[in-house]
C-alpha cells in the first residue's frame, strides 16, 4: 500500500461494520469527522529552496519525552476489537519506531502488560479525572510505575457524543465482551471544572496535557492553570458535531498560549504533509489516531508499523522539500491560506 | 429512526406527492428553500470546557410564555392533509412535551377543538391583518378565549408565492376537499403597511410577533411600531426566491433591535445543533415546520412526540457539550464562522 | 411550461444540434457562458415588508422608449434558423406584450417587413460601425425610416470570438442557406476605436447605446465620448471567454457612470428576480437573448409571448414581494451579496 | 482536434499507462498538480473596447532570444518514450514556430542532435549544479556549443518527489531500456545553497534563469544572487504537494521582483487566456510542459506543431479581444480575481 488512503480503505473491508463504525464513525451529521480531514486543504505550504537540507532530522522532545518525529498516536480505545494483541501491537511497533504512543483509560491491555511488551517505547497516559480523586491518582500511578512519561487529561466528556453509526449497527460503548481493565475509570465528567485541573496539577509529579481545547478563551485558562501542553481537538469529531476541525482551531490557540506551553493538534492526518501544516501553525506535535487504527486494523503490528513508515517518509521528504532540516525550522512562513495573493486588493 | 433527515424521507415516500409538494417545496428555483437548511453549515460552533454543566435546563419564557425548550413548532397549515387528527394531534404532541405550538389560521381544526385536545399545551395564535378588521378582532378573541398566549402576525404576504411543484402537481391553494374553519380569515394584504401593525398593537391585549422580517430597516420599524418579537423567516422558502436564510438574517435583525424585544428565527431546522447556531446568533428562540410536519406525516401524534424528542435530546446533548447549563448562558462567542483562522492575515 | 429552465431543455430537443449549436454554445471553455448564468446567485434579495404594493407597475421609459417592462430582448441574429417566420414572430411577441426588442444587424427580415408585422411595437437597431461609413449612416436612416428608436453599437468585436460548438459542428457563421438581407453591414472591426464613437455620436440624430462594456474605465470613457447608455455584454459568452459575467461587471460600470447615462446589462436571465437584481445594482433595463430564442425555437411567436408572459409574471410578483411598486423603487439596499452577515467579524 | 484538452485525452489513449504516469501524474494526491489547472478560473480578463488592435503581435524577446510568442516549451524529459524522434521532434516544430524550447538534462538526444535537427530554433538549456562543479561547467559548454541561448538552473529537486502513479505502475525513473546521454549529470541536490547560485552566475557567460522558486523571498534572494529570470514552478506537481499553484505564486514573486529581472511561470497552461492571466499578473513569459508533450504523444513533430499553432492562435485572438496589440500592451488592468466586485461592502 502507497498511502493511508488506502490503509482506510482496507480496514473497512477488513473490519466487520458493526464493530468498525466505533472507530470510524463521528456524532451527528460527521460535518466535524469531514471538516478535520478538510481543513488540511485550505492551507498550503510555502517552501523555500536552495537550503541545505542535505541532513535532515525528525526528532523532537515533546514535555521531556523524546521522540523520533513529531507525530504521535492519539489515545484510541479498545484495540483488541480490530486485533487480538491490542495495545501491544501498537506498542512494539511505535517502540520500534521510537514514535511516542498515549494509551488510552479504555485500553483492553493493562499498563504493565503494555510495558511488557514494548518496555523502551515513550508513552503517555490518556486519563479522566473521576469524582473519586483517590482512583484517579491510583491510576496515574500505576502509569508512572509502568514507565509513562506523561498524563493528557480528556476535558471534552461531560457527555458522550451521539454516534448515528453506533446506534444504528447497534455498537455498544463499551461492549459487553471485551476485557478493559481500567473500564471504572472511564467516566464522564458533567461537573468537572478548571479547579480540579488545578487540584490534579498540584498533585502530578508529571508533565500534564489538557486534550479537548478548541478556543483561545480556554487554551488561556489551561496555561494559566497550570497545564504543560494543550492539545487541540475535537475528539476525532465523535463529540459536539459542527465544531472546528483542529486544525482550523489551531491557529487561535497557538496565539492564546504564546508559546507559554507546549501545543498539540490532532484530526484528521493522512499526510506527512499534513503534519508540516500543524507545525507551521503553531503545534509542537500532531497526533493520528485514525489512521494507525487502521494499521493495526489492516496488519496488526506489522500494519502500524507501516502506517508509521510511510508518514515518516512523508514528512521527511516533505521537511527537505520545504527547505527545513527539523521540525523546529518549521515556521508560520512556510504555510499560507489556499487563495490567490493579490497585491492589488 | 435516529435523526430528522430519516423522517424527512420517510415523509416524502408516506405522503402522495400531489399533496407532499405543499409541505416540502419552495418558491421559483428554490434556492431560498436549499439555503434555508445550507446556511447552518457556515457557522461552527466553538464550545467551552470544564465549566460545570451537571444540571442543565432548556426550559424557558417567550413573550411570557412558559416552555420547555427554545424550539417551537411553528404554524404550518392544512394538516388534515396529511394526518386524519391534524392540528389536534400535533397539539397533543407539543403539550405533552411542554413545546410551544403556533397554529396557522388555515388550520383544520378550530381553536376550541385543539384546546380541548390539549388543554394545558402553550400555544399562540398566526393571523393576517384583514381588510375587514373586525373579523380580525374577532378572530383574535377566538383564539384569546381558546386560551392562546400571543399573536404571531404574518406580514410577508401581500402576494402569494409561486410555487411550482403545486403548479406541476394540481395542488389547489387551499384545496376543495378539506375543511377549513378560517379560510375566510386567509387573505393576501398587498396594502398592509406599518400603520396596521400600530392598529392591532393598540387594539390587542396579547403580546404580539410580528413574522417574516428579513431586513435590519424593518426589525426596526417593528420596534418601533411596538412588535414584542421580530420572527424572521422567509415563510419555508415559499415566498420571494433568493432572498436570504433565515440564519443569514438573523445577525441583522438582532443587531438592530438590540434587545428592545425578543426575535425568533425558523426555516431549515433539522439538527438541535441547528438551534444552539441560532440562539448564539441571538434568537430567543427557534421554530421548525417542515421537520414537525414530517413526523407528523409518518406517525401522527406519536411521530410528532417522536421528532420532538430527537431534537429536544440533540438539544439538550448539544448545550452541556458546548459548556452552557441553559439556552441564557449561550452567546455570541459560542459560533464563528466556518473559515480558517489567520492571525496573521 | 412553468418557466425559462422547461423552454431551455425544449429548444435543445426540438432544433438540430447543427443549428442550435450556434444560438447556445460560447467560446472556448464557456466559462463566461456559465458565469453569466451562475452571476446571479452571488446575490440575494433583501424584501422590505408592509410597503402598500396594492398597485405595481413595471411600466419604464429608456432612452426615450416607452416600454412595458424593463426587460427587454436582446439582438440575437439569424432567427429564420429557428423559425420560418423569423424575426417578424419575434416583433409580434413583442409588440403585444409592450416589450423592447433589439434587432440584429444579421436579421433574416428586413427592418421594413419587421417594421410591417408589428408597426407599434419599440424597436431599437443594433449596429456595427463599419469601414464604409455612408453604408453605416445608410443602414440608420433606412431603421429610422422603419421607426426605430435608438442605435446600439457593439463594440466588443475587433475578431469574431472562437466558438468550439460551431468549428465541431460545422456549423458556418453565418449559413450559405439563409437571407440576410444586411450581411454586407456585418463587419469585424479591429480598427474601431473612440474617435469612431465620437463620429456616430456627431452624425446620429436617434440615442446611441454603446453594447460591449466590461469594465469601469471603459463605461467612463463610453459617457465621455456621447453615449446615451452603457449596455454591459460579453456577448452572450461567445467573445473572449473568462471575462466577467454581465452582472459581475454591472457594479463597477454603474459607479463609473454616476447617473449620467442610462445602463443596461445582459447575459443569463433565466428569472424574474435575476431582472430584479440587475435592477438593484444599478440597471435601467435587463436584457435577455436565449430565453427568447428559446420561446421562438420552441413555438414561435406564441413561445416567444410566453416567455415574456413568463418572466413578467415573475418580475411583477417579484417586485411587489420585495416591496416596490415600480422598477425605479428598486435600490441597492435591495440587494446583497449572498454570504452571511457577521457583525463581530 | 480543437483544443489542448483533446489532446490531452488522446495522449491518454495512445500511450501506455505504465509510461504515461511519469509524464501525466503529480505527487502524493496531486493536490498541486490540480491546483495548477484550476488556478487560472480564480482570475478573469478585463477586456478595454474600442482599442486599434488591427495589428497584434504576439513576438518578444527573453534573456536576449527572440521568440514568437511569449509562451515556450518547459523542460520535459525522456520525450522518446512517448515519441521515437524524441527531442528532435520538438525541436523542429518549435523551431518552425520560432517558439522556445527548453531542453532538459534528461533529455533522450545530444544536445548536437538537436542543434542539427532544428539548427535555428531558439534552445535554452535545463541543468543541475552537480557536486562536480567541472561537469556541470563542461555541461553548459556543450550546449553553448550547440547554440543554446540561457541556463535554467533547477533549484527545487534536493530530493525527488514521491509520485505514487509511478510507484504504482512501476514505473523507474530513469527507466533501464532508454539511453539518457546525459544521465550521469542528473543528481538530486540537498545540499545546494545560494552560494552556489553566485558561483554559476560568476562562472556563466549566458544570461541564467532560476527554475523553481515558490515564495517572494526566494524570488528575492535569486535576484540579489544574480538571476537573470525568476522561473515560477512547483515542478509540474511532481516535488511537493500542496505547494502554491505555478499562477497562484506568481503575483508575490512579482511583486519582489519589482522589475529587476524577468519572471517566468509554469503548470497549468491549456489555453491561451491562460497566457494572457500569466502576462497580466507580471510574467514575461509562460511555459507548458504537459500540453507539448500530448502532442508530441499523439503526433509526434507534428502533433506539437498542431499544439503550438493551436495555442497561437488562441493567445493571438485573445489579445486582440483584450484589447492589447502586444505581449508588454497587458497590464495588471486586464485581470482581476473572480469575485462579484461590490462598491459598498
Amino acid at each position: 500500500m502507497l498511502n493511508v488512503h488506502e490503509y482506510v480503505e482496507a480496514a473497512r473491508e477488513r473490519v466487520a461494520p458493526e464493530v468498525w463504525c466505533y472507530f470510524e464513525g463521528g456524532a451527528a451529521d460527521e460535518v466535524t469527522l469531514r471538516a478535520n480531514v478538510a481543513a488540511y486543504a485550505r492551507w498550503r505550504l510555502r517552501p523555500r529552496m536552495l537550503v541545505d537540507v542535505s541532513e535532515v532530522s525528525l526528532a523532537t522532545t515533546l514535555l521531556g519525552t523524546e521522540v523520533s518525529m513529531p507525530l504521535g498516536i492519539a489515545p484510541f480505545a479498545m484495540q483488541r476489537l480490530i486485533c487480538d494483541e491490542g495495545e501491544a501491537a501498537t506498542a512494539r511497533a511505535a517502540e520500534a519506531a521510537g514514535v511516542l504512543m498515549t494509551v488510552s483509560t479504555l485500553t483492553t491491555r493493562t499498563h504493565g502488560d503494555i510495558a511488557a511488551a514494548a518496555p523502551s517505547g515513550p508513552r503517555w497516559l490518556q486519563l479522566y479525572v473521576l469524582r473519586d480523586r483517590q482512583k484517579t491518582l491510583d491510576h496515574i500511578a500505576e502509569a508512572r510505575e509502568a514507565g509513562y512519561g506523561a498524563v493528557v487529561l480528556t476535558v471534552d466528556l461531560p457527555y458522550l457524543g451521539r454516534r448515528e453509526r453506533d446506534l444504528r449497527l447497534g455498537f455498544n460503548n463499551p461492549p459487553h465482551d471485551i476485557e478493559l481493565p481500567y473500564a471504572t475509570l472511564f467516566e464522564t465528567t458533567p461537573g468537572l471544572t478548571w479547579r480540579d485541573i488545578e487540584w490534579i496539577r498540584s498533585e502530578l509529579d508529571l508533565p500534564l496535557a489538557v486534550k479537548g481545547i478548541l478556543t483561545r478563551e480556554d487554551a488561556a485558562l489551561a496555561v494559566e492553570h497550570g497545564a504543560d501542553a494543550v492539545w487541540v481537538s475535537n475528539h476525532g469529531g465523535r463529540q459536539l458535531d459542527g465544531v472546528a476541525a483542529g486544525l482550523d482551531a489551531l491557529p487561535e490557540v497557538v496565539e492564546a498560549v504564546a508559546g507559554r506551553c507546549e501545543v498539540y493538534v490532532d484530526g484528521g492526518i493522512r499526510r506527512g504533509g499534513d503534519v508540516l501544516k500543524a507545525l507551521a501553525l503553531g503545534a509542537d506535535a500532531a497526533f493520528a489516531g485514525r489512521a494507525f487504527a487502521c494499521g493495526l486494523a489492516v496488519g496488526g503490528e506489522q500494519g502500524v508499523a507501516d502506517v508509521l513508515a510511510l508518514l515518516r517518509a512523508e514528512l521527511e521528504l516533505g521537511l527537505g522539500l520545504l527547505g527545513c532540516v527539523s521540525p523546529a525550522a518549521v515556521t508560520r512562513g512556510h504555510v499560507e491560506p489556499t487563495v490567490p495573493y493579490d497585491p492589488v486588493a
